[in-house]
């Protein structure tokens, strides 16, 4: 693979990286290196990141971990290798005190000794899965971001950190809804099992065709909302504590690891 | 264990069966030898039996085949040690030109040389798995039957067999009818996940509190009703096909296996 050859569903996870290290690929990672795991990351100064790691724990739906790095490491072996945390992602996003203040092609200038690298585990991960037991996920045929919302489901506080869960919906039929709960129940390290269906007002939704984050969707008459939770919540989490500084990769610009989605299988 | 000793939940498996076969015990077996699986049982003649196997085969849900003997065999090693099909359910139902003919405590004088018997898994199975893992199932707490229902999914027409699904009903919050369908999906061999969830019009029923057997429980308006293949399915399409000679169990009635519970789990 060179820096010639397009990128697509068939190029390597390390020729992913490698382009978004160059600074080739700035775009969103959907659709490459199919088969292979995406994460979401958090970057944060061990102060704030072993109160976030009791979160993590304490909030394994939300914040599935897959990885977390020493401080101030930026290779993973977990995930890859060579493979640079400060550099493979095509988009970052830098907080200072709980806001967003600018989107980097590259964390390598913003490095700190004491920075410890959380990857999370993301939905691509399941959604490849539905689609290869034969399911269509609809904001997949609608060519839209998956509609998520904010809850009145409480997280485990912990930490420093607390708030409400933040889920996203794909409607399904109730034969593929019960066929999606055994589906998604074998990757608890992205999300796992849906944690809600049915009557959005139970859990705090009000309107099922307002996300509060992503696009809305259609839902037929036929058909059971299904809420699984998020991966905006860490985000939110960090944003609502106001933490004095953290990096997450840029939404949809995700870190592609060389962990096959099948590796992610309880059974 | 003697036959002075009263059968409750400790009993042995064998000591329910010969308290079956000796005519001590005649009524249900709901809650005797608790942790061991409890069977339906089908017995027709070799010619019907034939047709009907195809048919379990292509309908696992609804007839999950646990066992099926040789033409005339009353042993059955599968099942239990010293076991006699003919004597160890506490009463049996005769069919002839597909009517019940009667109920007896013994089908020894029936017995014939053709006669297949089936034994089917039954919910008692996956409700003991509901309950060992927190679970309250609302037709248990009220101290009813299951309440089942008639339905419009169509059975897989095989070996002159064929109707509609029966099906029972649970009702549970959201986050508990997932666990629900969890935890069912590793028992197949006891009807396995649930068919359907939610709206009970979708699958032609028009009333959930008037069920077609069984009786009706209290259904919260934050639950939702969650269907799964039930065991009267084939004993009505036996029904429905006029079979001129068959025998099972009485409901309720109950073969009572070696086989743990847990024995049937697939992980």
């Amino acid at each position: 693979m060179t820096s010639d050859t397009p990128l697509d569903a068939r190029s390597s996870p390390r020729a992913v990286r490698l382009a978004a290290r160059k600074g080739e690929l700035t775009g969103p990672t959907s659709g490459l290196a199919s088969g292979f795991v995406q994460v979401n990351l958090v970057i944060l100064p061990e102060a704030e990141a072993n109160g976030f790691l009791r979160f993590c724990q304490a909030n394994p739906k939300p914040c599935p971990l897959i990885a977390v790095s020493e401080p101030g490491q930026r290779e993973c072996s977990v995930l890859g290798a060579d493979l640079d945390i400060a550099r493979d992602v095509p988009a970052y996003r830098l907080y200072r005190h709980g806001k967003t203040s600018g989107t980097l092609e590259s964390v390598a200038n913003e490095w700190r000794d004491d920075l410890v690298t959380f990857a999370l585990g993301c939905s691509f991960t399941f959604e490849h899965a539905l689609v290869q037991a034969g399911l269509r996920v609809r904001h997949i045929d609608e060519q839209r971001n998956v509609p998520m919302f904010n809850t009145t489901i409480p997280l485990s506080s912990a930490g420093g950190f607390g708030g409400n869960l933040v889920v996203s919906m794909r409607p399904f039929l109730a034969a593929d809804a019960i066929r999606a709960i055994q589906i998604t129940t074998r990757f608890p390290q992205v999300h796992g099992s849906p944690v809600h269906l049915g009557d959005p007002a139970l859990i705090g939704i009000s309107d099922i065709h307002s996300p509060d984050y992503g696009d809305t969707v259609s839902v037929g008459d036929d058909e059971l909302p299904v809420f699984w939770a998020c991966g905006v919540t860490p985000q939110q989490v960090l944003m609502d504590a106001g933490v004095e500084f953290a990096i997450t990769h840029s939404p949809g610009h995700m870190l592609v690891t060389d962990i096959p989605d099948s590796g992610l299988a309880l059974f």
